[in-house]
Formats: C-alpha cells, structure tokens, sequence
C-alpha cells in the first residue's frame, strides 16, 4: 500500500494560516510527522489561493525539500503553479497530481512530465466530463494511458485514479468507483491505481466511517494507492488489514511486518 | 444490520468474575448498555464454566429476562445449558447458537428449537468436519437447511454461519469465507447470514482492524448479522457505511437514519 501524506492542504484551516503567515515551523512539522508516519509521498496543496498559487506552491515545496527526503505529490491543476514547484524540488522523483483527457489540460502537463522525468495521477475524465459508466470510465484510462505511452511517459510513472464521486448526490458512486478500479486492473494489467477518500463522504455524517468502508473495499477491488492522513494510525492498520484479506501474503508475513513498522515509528 | 452484543461472554474476564461472583448489578448493566447502544439481540455464554454451564448459563438468561426485553441469543454446544436458558427466556423469541450437520448434535438441539418456537444459527460443518472448498461449504449448509425445514423449523428463522478461522494459521480463510457467504446467497435466496467477527484475527497484531476490514467485506459480500460489540461506536457506523456502500439506498437514507439513531442513543 503506497500512502500519500494528505495534510499539507490548505484547505485545511491550519495549513492555510500557516502558508499565509509565512509559518515555516508549522509546514515543517505537518510534513515530518507525516513522514514519521511512513508516508511514501506528501501531497502539497495550495489550491485555496488561487491567485498566488504558484509562487505559494513553490515556497512549500522550498520547505519540504530543505527538511525531508520524502518525494512529493505536487497538487494542482495549474502548470503554471505545478512548473514553478518543480523547479525548487530535490532528487526525488515528484508525482504530478494531476493530469486529464481534457485536451487544452493534457498539453499543457504533458511537457512537465517529460522536462521534469516526474510521475503522474491521471483521471478518468477528458472533454466530454466524468463518463458515467464503468465501461466508458476504464475506456477513458485506457486512452489516456496510450496517449501518455506514446508521448513518451513510461507505463511505471503511471497512477490512475478512478474519480470518487459523492455518494450523497449518487448512490451507486461507489460501485461505479469500485468497479472502475476492478476494470483498470484488467485493462491495464500492472498499472498502478490511486485515488482520494475524502470525496465519498462529502455531505453525509459520520464521514470517517464512510471513508474507511470505501477504503477497505477499494483494495480489495485493487487500489495500489490512497491519499490519507498517514498520522492516523487506525485507518493505516485497516488499509494494512484489507491488503491482507484482499492478497496472498503467505504467513501473514506482509501483515506483520507493516504493523511492526507502523508500531516502530 | 442485525447487530447481536457480544459482551456478556464469560471469557470477557470482567463477565467471568462477576458470574463467579453472583455479581447480578455488572451482568444488567453490560446488558442495558449494549441494549441502549442498539443491540437487535444479547448473547450469553458461559463456556468457560464447563460443569456448571446450565446453571450458570440459566441463572444469567433470568436476569436478562427481567432487566430487558431484547430477545436473547444463547449460545452454547450443550443442549442441557440451552434447554435450562430456554425454561427462563421471557416471552422473545430467542436465538440458540448453535446447531450443524453434525448427527448427534443435531439431534439433540433441534427438538429445543421445535419445543420453544427459537431461530437457530446453523453453523456450516458436519461429521465430517469444517469442509475446506467453498463449494464444499455451501453444499453443507444447503444440506443442513434442507434438514432443518422438513424436520419442522421455518426458513425466516435460520441464520446460516459461514464459520470463520483464523488468517494467522490459513491465509486464504477470510477469502474462504467471503465467497461462502456469496455462494449462501445465491444458493439459498434469503435467508439470513451472520458471523462473528473475532475468529478472523485470532494470533495476529492489531485485531480490531483486521475485524473490521474483515466485516466491511462480509457485509459487501452479503452478511445479514454479526456478533460484535455494539457499544463499540466507530465498528457499529462502520458496518452501516459498509451496508451503504452494498446496497441500493436511495438517497442514502438507510444511512441516515441508523447514524441518527446511534447518535440518539
């Protein structure tokens, strides 16, 4: 299970005081715990200031790369705001988060990808929005994959993510979504899949609860992936828990060394 | 979601003293808390008094019976501890847990469920022990179903249990499981599943969240019921998140309205 730290977000209240008062401490300590945490990625989000965002993703990005090794995801539609971060980013290898069908998007991330050698979540969504269903939702993946191939970005930098939509306004979102990852993974044998949780739950109570049903269901459909608070030990050990019903881990030996690791740290 | 509290179980440490104590007050309050907290049924065993199970077994239905009037679920192999519970049990309707295809034992439980008008958990093995295959599995459980209808017991009032073991010593048992559960549905259009959901994680580190993982599958996969504890709030949304994900639910109003009763509470 690969976890993206989702916490450095502005739209969440404390990461959104901090950037906007300069507070280098806070940005710090938000990334080392998620670190400590086992994070294998950090997400960056400045999205909720949308008039500087490139030169605010740039300056977290300058923090996160001075104080961790960690690679980041860097969180943005705007290649203006991902390119300005890409330029202060250390040696490892950053994911871009995120890429669409959507023409005028693709043309301006695809050059990023290629200048930059960064990997890439792509959403199952081009120019005619979200594809309603599986079928014409993995047909879109698989598009989106050949086009990203042929323009030169290797099939290993490549994160697919299902598009998770609120259950609250459509009741089958989560099906559609889950059923989704299952026909990547088929399409696309190998290919890695992502996606968010927050989503699923918007407008409905008890979201936490939500999230987790939906996690546990999403590995066991497939997901490789999921942008998380690493920092919140319960939801890590169920991700940890669904990989081992949802895979032959001989001896549980998987199981117990990711919860040892998670105890250790 | 049949919830059945699982905590008035004398290998709780605190339910052993108290009924090695006489101590009537702890017994009713662990009783009243999982009845406010939303329990469809109490379980009661007193397994680890093996040569005083009837009597205790019985001593502790009479207090249940006079504090509540939630049905009881009674649990047990001994057929004189059951029948001894089953002379006390008030006017609900109980469950005994358990019968199989094993003759004798069959023999010897189902004249208690015809006496007393219960429902019966029917646990998938026989003589031949705990079959290893899904199929296997399923065709045990068809087989004791059918037994259990001519021999007089009615359809609404048999739970089928998949019968969990432990990941620690076989690692395909929850996914042996699961597909149990999906092929009872199939096989035997609706009647009720349950389980209970601490076998699963039996050796390993991290229970809760391997039980939780493990019933968030079992509920996708079809599950009616389980034994857990329903004072356990973030298992019992859990499991009704888990129950919105599988189930057409316009509108999320099934959702809705369990949080708005286990918030009540």
């Amino acid at each position: 299970m690969i976890v993206i730290g989702e916490k450095l977000n502005t739209s969440i209240e404390e990461v959104g005081e901090a950037v906007q008062n300069g507070d280098v401490e806070t940005i710090k300590e938000l990334a080392l715990s998620q670190v400590r945490a086992g994070a294998a990625y950090i997400d960056v989000n400045c999205g909720t200031f949308v008039d500087r965002e490139p030169e605010l993703l740039s300056w977290m990005t300058e923090i996160l790369t001075e104080y961790t090794d960690t690679p980041l995801c860097i969180d943005s539609p705007n290649p203006r705001a991902i390119e300005e971060a890409l330029k202060v980013t250390g040696k490892c290898k950053p994911i871009i988060n995120s890429i669409t069908g959507q023409r005028q998007r693709y043309n301006s991330i695809l050059p990023l990808i290629l200048e930059y050698g960064t990997s890439v979540i792509s959403l199952c969504m081009d120019d005619d929005g979200i594809p309603y269903t599986v079928d014409a939702r993995v047909s879109v993946a698989e598009r989106l994959v050949e086009d990203l191939v042929r323009d030169g970005v290797d099939y290993e930098d490549i994160f697919i993510d299902p598009m998770v939509q609120p259950m609250a306004t459509d009741q089958s979102s989560g099906q559609v979504a889950l059923e989704t990852i299952v026909g990547i993974k088929e399409r696309l044998p190998g290919i890695k899949t992502i996606c968010g949780l927050s989503n699923i739950s918007f407008g409905l109570p008890e979201r936490s609860s939500v999230n987790k049903a939906f996690l546990v269901l999403a590995i066991k459909a497939g997901l490789d992936a999921a942008i998380l608070d690493p920092t919140d030990h319960g939801i890590v050990s169920l991700a940890y828990a669904a990989k081992l019903m949802s895979s032959r881990d001989d001896y549980c030996l998987g199981y117990l060394e990711s919860i040892r690791r998670l105890k250790g740290r």
